[in-house]
């Protein structure tokens, strides 16, 4: 084995600093793996784009040295970007059944096909090259969700993909604890591992404290309940079910996103519904309130979503009446904070009771918290750590609680998305850099909004655009019409006439001057009348519209 | 007394549905008084927009009726919208000391004289034409903070403004509770209660706190300490001040709300710096890290703050190195948690140790939890009860709280900005309403931002904005110049040329039609290409930019 093979690389594409876009390579010698390949929702300052995916430039320069992709989970931050990725990268992608379940319902909207995809099971065991990767199960927010062991020929890496240890998991299937036990007495290489909540002490409770919740509601509610969740969330799905069955309502589910989910759980298995109790939400109004359940999207208050119509009397089939409890159980994702509690303000007006996150039970967190991080790194037992999915403080109190564990300082590397972590048997370190960053989606187009388009969006959005045309003889130099000064979200223009009147004088002025110096550069005409009128418009309102001068030239 | 006379209008004009702009009128017959004028920040889809205040029509159309505006205490969403309330309404303006210290120099700001102001103190009474305010010292988050008795000709109105029982605060001035108790023993016609906290079961916490947490921290700190805090949190200020001199370091300020608050404190007597301890940041480099503590604004993440630039690396006295301790002694605000959270990791990332609200006791709230609510409740006995500043769902919160404390459903008033709020000895309704919303003040502007300009501000920033140009003679209606096409925030132009070409040739094809039917309104010319030029920018990109296409003629 030459000296350049026993070394492995891990690069993060995604995932590290931030929350989302989860993308892992593995690289040895001339084997690449891909470990998830996840989106991540726009920031505020990231105006119109509807999605942000990470940069795979070093995938695709080395597109056939890639011999598989797997997959942990089914949630958008771990696959959201394969129907770009598989556009361009023709490997296997494996992933357990409801993984693929949900992936397949989005590479068909983006027309990828889905024969690339493998079906696999905790347990299986896949060879990629150099690479053999090994599955185990673990609890997450939904089904389903593995964690990776990687045997290279340097050692194994355990990579736990988003986890908790729940030991009453919904459907009874507990973590494999023994399987992380068994690799840490193999003797485990690094760590890789979920850091979502690692600021928080103690242990994320059992999924099955909010079925309670949900009995303790449907028994004492007079009339119909409404529950939004997040639509990924089978075993929540399976348990609002569970608690309807129970005190015999039906169930109506809403959402284009939860109808799709609650189907395909259904057809794969993984949400059980007896016979009648699903209804169509038109079939509701023969049954009485009390009889009622309704499951639909919207805990996050996104704006298009049925619970938000619903809060706003929008909603084309479900009107919100006084009686109605709506249990939202979820809590805000940071950034959605507002759009929730808008949502809740609506619904309580309307007359409706409000279920939601101040209560205790009515929602669990999908991530380990500290106790079970550290069981996890006890059980694997590993000589080097890389803590994976967070923000920097998420990453650096992770690999703080790593230390506390009494891991060596210098076995531990926070990284950075790009960053590539070269591994020996006996050594851990940063060595270089790959290309890394975010590449934005605006409707069809893929990274073709950069940081000027983004700029130019942040000025209009902020104090509009004005736009002054003239029309110039080219052989005169003289204005022939014009000029005229058209203003968007600037400032209502019937309410500025004398503003608007004081403003066309001003460029009039800037061009006059122009032309009395005899001035025929367009480019100089334009940064007068920019110049002129930008600053008149300061001093009169102390706002800075986007100026955009048009010269015609006939 | 006449019929009409007997009755009392309480018209909430702000804070009612919302965290911010607190603005309450009291009327009784022709005498009006104003309880505070506070401003809110925009929310995120008012793009551009500065401040938000009350709709003040009704005191407007009122103003020889308004007799007197009582402040309670300093904060922007209850004095924030004065120097705009004070260009109409000449009623002299009550508040303590540091109150009307920090609205002066908003005025000055704004060019607006403060002879208006008249500095009270606890116990004072002024009266108002019909009105009797007497003012009671409460515990907030700022110091001098004061409820109103409010004694009209049919019983007396209790208003806490914002407070909290501090049972230890800082400067030793508890709440007067025994105020409360006498005005309840007395009879009480209605309280009007700050319900912010009205979710949180329990009792608020003291500010000695995180005094106490200040001192954990300065005591291992080995370098230097930088504390981020609201500014007008003095007693917050004067326990960093006083855990500096414990462990023996200089205090600088920066940022320019810091100074002021600090300036302005320190001259009526609010904060006490023993001589020696504060220094200029200039000086900071004479000592050693461990012998420096800087306070500083910056706690809520904004991004033109002293503390973001630090985290940014541009600040232009600061530079966080490895081993400084950063102590975040504040809460986000809802809507800035993103803010807050990208400076940290961005601290972090620099090497700094930072403490923020996961840790606790580094910060405790201003507002009234649940127990001390019921206190409020149970010591004032009110016949009837109205919750004030608050969301929606806070107000109701507040509505259960008092019911279940025993006050009959039919004595609580929940309104909403706008409403008149009609009591007599015996009764309590909703009796109209008066004008009443959102002012939005961008730069010079105080309303002349509206709807459409929103609508046209949010529009560009989704998608952008492409502008057509042509130059038509009137005569012959025949094209002589362009169509051009600009484009701004739609897409950048140099990657998407052949795209731009096309787009150019739709509008060309648009243009000749009309010209074949000899099409010679410009209103239709323009929908027209508007029309096909959106249809084929959908297509081809999924984005819709404004289209505006601009006819000059010759």
């Amino acid at each position: 084995m030459s000296k350049i093979q026993s070394k492995l690389n891990i690069i993060p594409l995604g995932g590290l600093g931030e929350i989302g876009k989860n993308m892992t390579v593995f690289r040895y010698g001339d084997d690449i793996i891909l470990v998830d390949a996840g989106l991540m929702f726009p920031e505020d300052d990231m105006l119109g784009i509807d999605l942000v995916i990470p940069d795979i430039t070093y995938l695709v320069e080395n597109k056939d040295k890639v011999k598989a992709i797997f997959l942990t989970h089914g949630h958008e931050d771990h696959i959201g970007a394969l129907p770009y990725v598989m556009k361009q990268i023709g490997a296997p992608v494996y992933g357990t059944a409801l993984t693929l379940g949900i992936l397949q319902g989005r590479l068909k909207e983006n027309g990828v096909s889905s024969e690339a995809c493998k079906i696999i099971k905790p347990g299986d065991k896949i060879y990629a090259g150099n690479f053999k990767v090994e599955f185990i199960r673990v609890n997450h927010s939904i089904p389903d969700a593995v964690a990776l062991a990687i045997h290279t020929p340097i050692g194994i890496i355990i990579h736990t993909g988003d986890f908790k240890f729940d030991q009453t998991p919904v459907d009874g299937q507990v973590t494999e604890f023994n399987k992380f036990a068994e690799f840490g007495d193999q003797g485990v290489l690094a760590l890789m591992a979920d850091s979502t909540n690692a600021e928080r002490p103690g242990y994320t409770q059992s999924e099955k404290i909010v079925g309670q919740t949900f009995d303790d509601e449907f028994r004492y509610a007079k009339n119909r309940i409404i529950v939004a969740t997040f639509s990924s969330n089978v075993h929540r799905i399976q348990q609002v079910v569970d608690s309807a069955v129970r005190y015999k309502r039906k169930v109506a589910v809403i959402g284009r996103s939860m109808v799709n989910v609650v189907n395909i759980s259904m057809e794969l298995g993984y949400l059980k519904i007896p016979e009648g109790v699903l209804i169509d939400i038109d079939e509701s109004n023969n049954y009485t309130p009390d009889k009622i359940v309704i499951i639909t999207t919207g805990s996050q208050g996104e704006p298009m979503s049925a619970l938000t119509r619903m809060a706003m009397s929008d909603h084309k089939k479900v009107d919100i009446v006084p009686g109605d409890t709506v249990i939202i159980s979820a809590t805000p994702i940071p950034g959605n904070e507002k759009l929730v509690s808008r949502t809740i303000d609506h619904l309580y007006k309307l007359g409706a009771d409000v279920i939601y996150e101040k209560s205790n039970g009515v929602h669990v967190s999908g991530h380990a918290s500290q106790e079970e991080i550290k069981m996890m790194h006890n059980l694997v037992r590993p000589k080097f750590f890389i803590p994976v999915h967070g923000e920097y403080r998420h990453l650096i109190k992770h690999a703080q609680l790593a230390g506390s564990l009494g891991m060596p300082r210098e076995n531990i590397v926070v990284g950075e998305n790009g960053s590539i972590i070269e591994l020996t048997r006996n050594s851990i370190g940063i060595n270089g850099r790959v290309p890394s960053g975010k590449v934005l989606v605006d409707g069809l187009g893929v990274g073709d909004v950069g940081n000027i388009v983004l700029r130019d969006r942040r000025q209009l959005s902020q104090d509009g655009i004005m736009i002054v045309v003239v029309t110039i003889d080219k052989d005169t130099c003289t204005v022939v019409s014009g000029p005229d000064i058209v203003s968007r979200g600037f400032v209502y223009v019937r309410e500025a006439e004398g503003l608007m009147e004081t403003a066309k004088e001003k460029v009039q002025q800037a061009l006059d001057k122009c032309e009395q110096s005899n001035v025929s550069e367009w480019s100089v005409i334009k940064s007068a009348v920019r110049d002129s009128l930008g600053r008149f418009l300061y001093e009169k309102t102390r706002r800075r519209p986007m100026i955009l001068p048009i010269i015609m030239e006939i």
